[in-house]
């Protein structure tokens, strides 16, 4: 892992992911004290950041192993970003999905050609569906967050943001399974000038901060936040880079995550979910910490499901 | 009024106004089955299209009308917006609001510096005020919609997105007080090559559509729709405009509007307020129509309240 793995990287991706651009907000930036620019990944293909990881991935696959597909277990945005990720580069995807998966998550994976394999809602029966298919087909299972070649690639969003804007003092990333801390944690090692990496994470599902704290890999006790992109836990591969390139993880709580939602949404005009809004209400919590620096912020996605009841 | 007016407003309000940029949605060209361009004046200063019109108004005056200030009453964008116009010039502005204007309008009002007569809520007590204040402080008067410095300022929105789009078809914009879709007539008559102006409308409220067909100015019997910013009526100056240069109105149901506005929010991922989908709900409702063809969509504001009462 060096600077190159980085670059390969983005050169690799580019023709299939979108180069998202970069907002800021005046408004926002009095608010805060701080001179603020965020990384729209709301924008992204898919709604987030996560086609950067999974089309890396299957890219850094052998021709003979892309023939036989690639299989992953999500009920979230990784779901719909390897289903795109392998459509684009004519790839078979499984997606082991929880029967209770929310239909409009369904239909998204199904839209871009992925097929699904439903399961019973509990991690073992994830794993198991997933390695079962895994063993019938050949395919190749991909992490959602804890594989190398998809850290790098969740790294590419910092590093597109570094080269527009080079002389951040911190860069803030939402911190749920580790990949996109862990890579946007390389990017600013290999490419910022000093530029320090925080985590934001629910106080609810506070595991990387505990996890950093103890030395080993931490489990939450519950998921009960809103922010349902970061209830699942750190592994192997991106740890220890959080262990050598993450600063510090600020904790928030529920409320502050809905405010800080409702602030992209009403001043910058952007829809945002609930896990793209921690990173923003890291830096409103930790005001002394970042008053008067220039702060990257990461808005990791944007799949909300509107479902008006009446009127809104 | 030629094209020069139109350069000229452009080149004068610019250094107050954002260019704001062109998007476009894959997943809402498949639906409508044409192609589509959106130009976001959402992510204009003060939320919406209308400080364009605001600023090219108090441009216009002479020094000694500017050192009098303006006046206006609106409980709606336009209050924020010469508010916000006139305190980037340098110009007192004095908005006449109805006493039960939500108090984030008002806020926003005098955050940019106007300041706020409060009046009885019927039209009757905002004239009436309005023309005290004119009286008393020597002010001018800027209406919101029609006034043809206004007009010619609201069409520069239409004047970037031709100069970014050149072959559009079509463009569409909602309808209201009839400052927004005068100025876009005029701007696509002058610049377009051949390009047809079509209004979006609710069906509550089709004043203009009934005018059209009239051939003079009616009125709404009310003022029950959920795009409200499109409540009001046209004027003497904007109507022959309309008569002139716009092809059709094109009315829409509240559900047709709400069912618009969820589509932009979950597919563009960007904040709109209801009268801006007004537009997207026509090309939706008229797909014959626009089958096939390049068509612009003014999206007017983002102005949107968000209270979340408990997790949204």
């Amino acid at each position: 892992m060096d600077k190159d793995t980085l670059l390969d990287c983005h050169r690799r991706i580019s023709p299939h992911i979108h180069r998202t651009p970069v907002f800021s907000s005046r408004s926002l930036n009095r608010m805060a004290g701080a001179d603020m620019v965020f990384k729209c990944e709301n924008f992204q293909r898919g709604g987030s950041f996560k086609p950067r990881g999974a089309v890396n991935a299957i890219l850094c696959l052998t021709e003979e192993q892309q023939e036989k597909g690639v299989v992953t277990h999500s009920s979230g945005n990784f779901a719909q970003a390897l289903s795109l990720a392998a459509g684009r580069i004519g790839v078979q995807a499984y997606i082991v999905m929880p029967s209770n998966a929310p239909q409009v998550k369904k239909n998204a994976v199904m839209e871009y050609g992925g097929e699904i394999i439903e399961c019973d809602p509990t991690l073992a029966a994830r794993e198991s569906e997933a390695a079962r298919i895994v063993k019938e087909t050949g395919a190749t299972f991909i992490h959602p967050s804890n594989d190398m070649d998809v850290i790098v690639g969740q790294g590419t969003a910092c590093l597109e943001l570094l080269e527009e804007e080079q002389n951040l003092h911190y860069v803030v990333a939402p911190v749920g399974g580790g990949g996109l801390i862990a890579g946007t944690a390389l990017a600013a090692y290999y490419f910022g000038k000093g530029c320090a990496v925080v985590g934001g994470e629910p106080i609810a599902v506070d595991d990387a901060y505990r996890s950093l704290k103890s030395g080993k890999i931490e489990s939450n006790k519950t998921t009960d936040t809103i922010a349902d992109g970061l209830k699942t836990q750190l592994g192997d591969k991106n740890f220890p880079i959080l262990q050598k390139h993450v600063e510090s993880i600020v904790r928030v709580t529920e409320s502050e995550i809905i405010e800080a939602m409702r602030l992209i949404w009403e001043r910058m005009k952007i829809v945002v979910e609930p896990s793209s809004a921690v990173a923003l209400a890291a830096v409103l919590k930790e005001r002394e910490k970042f008053e008067n620096q220039k702060v990257g912020i990461i808005l990791s996605g944007g799949n909300v499901d509107f479902r008006f009841k009446g009127r809104p």
